[in-house]
């Protein structure tokens, strides 16, 4: 195997963070100036790429439904790749790495290669829309439990995974990603779980972004209340009383047409 | 009531991150540079102090097992009566603001008050630790789903809060914040539950920062490693086949006494 041993690449899997290009962390930002080759993804601001040296090679790896424009065995080739070319690697992937994120598929690859690998961490598209749209996930007296699925589908366009369903009725508050393609049937199969129609639920579309708006409902308007707002997906779906708080707490609602975090 | 209508303060409630001094985001980095009140807490690194003024009033509010340095309802009305002084206020809180970490009612108090306020999430404690000790939370084909829980008794001391026991055998992954006092409790309750002893479990010690550990083990022998590896707190405590992948992910054991992030 034609391999540089003396000068052997670096693969960093960085959380880009929500949506917001301010919501990176710090380190996230330092390794991404040091980048020598950076594979990027649809869900997180392109003004992140503007601190990557101008000299760095730039690929769009995003995967979207209808147009697999990367697949995932690609990708981890790829990124493996890349490094065992000496490249000094990052993956920038929106929210964070480890939540619904395949950061360990492309970990794991790098531990097969021999690659040095490192993973920073990054906030959570959930916590990005329950900060902005002032939704505690856990909250003394309504919610101590929270728990993250998935309704995407085996491939888009099939039917959503709902194997959770049953998780639905024991936790307190409950967030499902990739899940508004099919918001009335993932509803419908709640309530026929048990949970009952008036249970609070808020749809945060564009979360921490300009375009962020926030639907308010239960099981049995959400739907409607969403298909009427004409939310654009990326949308989060929470489920629970706490979303009520959203009321008193969304200090972003107004604001979407300025900048903000301003003193 | 006295009150300064024309000068009114500003509350930012802003997540500090996992541990790590970098793992803070930039925004709450930069609202950190402006703030004139600091209320801090224990469960985050000293250093982001730096970043505040030096004129800036720095108020530790931590709260501690045993020493009810400060409560809660006196924290919020300590943030609001800053800021009603015409104060630009940081409540800097370890985590994300959200998640177990009360940030809700601290919000709420400014709302009722109406004071203006932001809220800045932060890479949870949990997503640091994940990242930090190669456990992808979730995993094709391993997991499709997490939740988070607390197992802090309702006063220190007490027996943990183990109301959500029924949600562990719905989802793949369960994350235990504040059960390291009642590590063997949780993991008999756990089994008798209907978990199987087998299940892994990794408890992960100050994760992020210079001193972090991480024990593997599974429901049966994990109260024994933990305790004869004499793993501090703060930790947090991972259950699920998920953990088992860190035996190839750990990236960073044996970098505790090094500098990371390095390219």
């Amino acid at each position: 195997m034609k391999r540089a041993t003396h000068c052997a690449g670096k693969v960093f899997i960085v959380g880009a963070g929500p949506g917001a290009d301010d919501l990176i962390t710090l380190r996230g930002l330092r390794v991404l100036q040091q980048a020598q080759v950076v594979l990027y993804d649809a869900l997180m601001s392109a003004r992140l790429l503007d601190y990557v040296p101008s000299s760095a090679e730039r690929i769009y790896v995003g995967k979207r439904c209808g147009r697999h424009s990367a697949k995932q065995d690609d990708i981890n080739r790829l990124i493996v790749a890349k490094a065992l070319e000496g490249k000094v690697v990052v993956r920038l992937k929106g929210g964070d790495p480890l939540i619904f994120g395949r950061g360990g598929e492309e970990a794991l690859a790098c531990a097969e290669a021999g690659v040095d690998f490192e993973i920073v961490p990054g906030v959570s598209a959930i916590l990005g829309a329950a900060s902005c749209a002032g939704i505690p996930l856990t909250h003394r007296g309504i919610s101590s439990s929270v728990a993250f699925v998935t309704a995407h589908g085996a491939r888009c366009g099939e039917s959503p995974d709902l194997s959770w369903i049953n998780l639905a009725r024991e936790t307190d508050t409950l967030v499902i990603f990739m899940g508004s393609a099919w918001l009335a049937k993932i509803a419908t199969a709640l309530i026929a779980a048990g949970i009952p129609g008036t249970r609070r639920v808020a749809v945060v579309s564009n979360a921490t972004c300009q375009g962020q708006a926030t639907v308010l409902g239960n099981l049995e308007n959400i739907s409607d209340r969403v298909a009427q707002a004409g939310l654009a997906a990326p949308m989060l779906i929470i489920v629970g009383e706490v979303t009520r708080l959203s009321e008193a707490l969304d200090w972003f609602k107004g604001r979407q047409t300025a900048a903000f975090a301003t003193v």
